[in-house]
């Protein structure tokens, strides 16, 4: 009764959304902050004919004013002083936008890596990579992090590969190359296969690779909604890249479902961009909680990954990751751990409001 | 740079929506009739706070709401009067939700159908599943219709295939085969393989197959809110079938996008379905102003294929389908031809509000 592709399969597992009692979620690296009201005010002034009509399939609106807004930004939300100035100006031809950055990863996937030499990406990152490998019969070569968690850049580059996928900052680490050090692996890469870099975590790093647009033609940039711009449960995410990379991801989504995005999301998609300052100040507030947080742990004696992101991996000697995460989630509050090899000690605590995070600390420090 | 299987790809091509001038859209068999108040009043309801969290991935309370919804009105919003009761209940581990169906059809393309026998399809009807055949790289054998355009069921099931899939009504016919009829195909169909029954436009036939599933484990059938639920700009359909087989299009959706309906979707879904009663009065008017404009076609000397959708078509002796496409879009009209052999002289139409339909008539009569 079923394809025997089916097989292949290894389901993505999200963060739970327990019911039996209200949590602190911090477990999916959502946003403690809500929408910008303007995206209530596009959802109360939809017009409701609009949405018995199919949407735009090309998102055409919603991509021009993403363009604006990454050519207004230095393309991150909140710039680091050594981000440099865009040197080229980004048109809507340059951006593909769908069902959340899950979908278009997907996309990517089918677009770009064939089956007959591996993927490269490093052994832990965004854990849906190699679901979408199964799916599509990709091969993987993952390679391991180095003892501090960084990339293993050279042993990345040394394999004979049909792309290359990581995120950064890289999850679930919190930690970023710098746009010196991937510029330097995209010199030394094939100039034909896709190098993807995934900013889903970049606005909180202050830092983006989209300047290297203006040298590698096989650089592809993901980015999402869902995080720094309080996004999640809207499902909206977008590619940035060459033209001839956009293209492709277009043909690709008409023919898996011409429409991905629908009208409403497209609207407060917009929307939600006419209010960038306040999705800036939210991940300033985020990133300053993280760091006072982070410094905290560590001043009470918990070991803590430095993060650029809006989560960290902390760990306390003597307990494991699913310990912590049961201790903590007796007093109401959700984390996560992931059973796997290099951080089965640590829990990925997503950043909060600055009260959630004193309960946070709260329930940590009882740990002992 | 491109994967190989990017050159299988022969993408959808859905109507088009020119922007040049205001046109009465007639070419996408999208409802007239703008969706239930109460879907607007859920849009200005739902908590901002909600938007920014992730959405549920099994859309749990919506299938349970289409569930009751089907369970309440013998599965068709207006039932034919020959249209069985449902002789089971159906609940929610029967029902799979996604980002139209569009995204529905293709997990099911995924899941159930293999590469090493064709997929057996009619050679007319939904043009997205040959697009859904090449991403997935399956086979496919194309039966002709017969030569009242219904289909030749007798042929299709002399296939060895790996599955069969046909829309009833199809499209772009508008012709049904009745329960009766598929039940034969279904007894004599090997019980090991999918037979998909996509019902888009069920509601404007008043017949439904779902009675079979008491029968047949390997019947699933599709869905979608677009039409009958004047939904189309939100994106929503689904798939109802045994639960082995919700729970393989389940683990397929979980391998792709773990959350294809978005939050908004889903609010807005489950309050359409709280006014059933409006959207059936809805598609009775769409079928009387079917019948009533294809009489006056008639009598006005044009071919009507006898339709059960909302759309229909219709062909004048001495001009192809494009010479009336053309004509009547000089008029501010748009409707569809398709430039296919059996199809080239018709025009597929939409039927809107009598309004549309009565300014549609006054420019097809003029063509002579």
């Amino acid at each position: 009764m079923f394809a025997r592709r089916l097989q292949q399969l290894n389901p993505y597992k999200p963060g739970e959304q327990p019911k039996d009692r209200e949590y602190i979620k911090l477990n999916a690296n959502e946003n403690p902050y809500e929408p910008s009201p303007k995206v209530a005010e596009a959802l109360k002034n939809i017009p409701l004919k609009k949405l018995g009509l199919y949407p735009d399939p090309d998102s055409s609106l919603l991509r021009s004013v993403i363009a604006d807004e990454l050519n207004a930004s230095r393309g991150v939300l909140v710039a680091a002083a050594d981000q440099p100035e865009l040197p080229f100006k980004i048109t809507p031809d340059m951006i593909f936008c769908g069902n959340g950055s899950d979908e278009v990863l997907s996309f990517v996937f089918y677009a770009f890596f064939d089956s007959d030499k591996p993927l490269v990406l490093p052994e832990h990152t965004y854990s849906f990579y190699p679901v979408y490998a199964g799916y599509y019969g990709i091969q993987l070569k993952k390679v391991p992090l180095n003892a501090d968690f960084s990339l293993d850049k050279q042993a990345m580059l040394d394999v004979d590969s049909t792309g290359m996928i990581f995120a950064n900052p890289n999850a679930p680490t919190g930690i970023e190359l710098s746009i010196e050090e991937i510029d330097g692996m995209l010199a030394k890469y094939p100039k034909d296969k896709v190098f993807v870099v995934d900013e889903a975590y970049t606005d909180f790093s202050g830092h983006t690779v989209l300047p290297l647009l203006q040298k590698y033609q096989n650089l592809l940039v993901i980015r999402t909604f869902s995080k720094s711009m309080s996004f999640a449960g809207m499902r909206l995410g977008y590619a940035i890249g060459n033209p001839e990379l956009i293209k492709a991801l277009t043909t690709t989504k008409n023919s898996f479902n011409h429409f991905p995005a629908d009208a409403v999301c497209q609207a407060a998609g917009i929307a939600a961009c006419s209010d960038i300052e306040y999705y800036a100040r939210n991940c300033k507030k985020i990133m300053q909680t993280r760091d006072d947080f982070s410094a905290k742990l560590v001043a009470a004696g918990w070991q803590v990954v430095p993060s650029k992101t809006n989560f960290i991996l902390a760990a306390k000697k003597g307990f494991s990751g699913n310990d912590v995460y049961q201790a903590i989630k007796k007093d109401g509050i959700l984390v996560r751990y992931f059973d796997i090899d290099l951080i089965r000690d640590f829990v990925r605590i997503t950043i909060g409001t600055p009260e959630q995070m004193a309960a946070l600390l709260e329930s940590m420090l009882k740990i002992k």
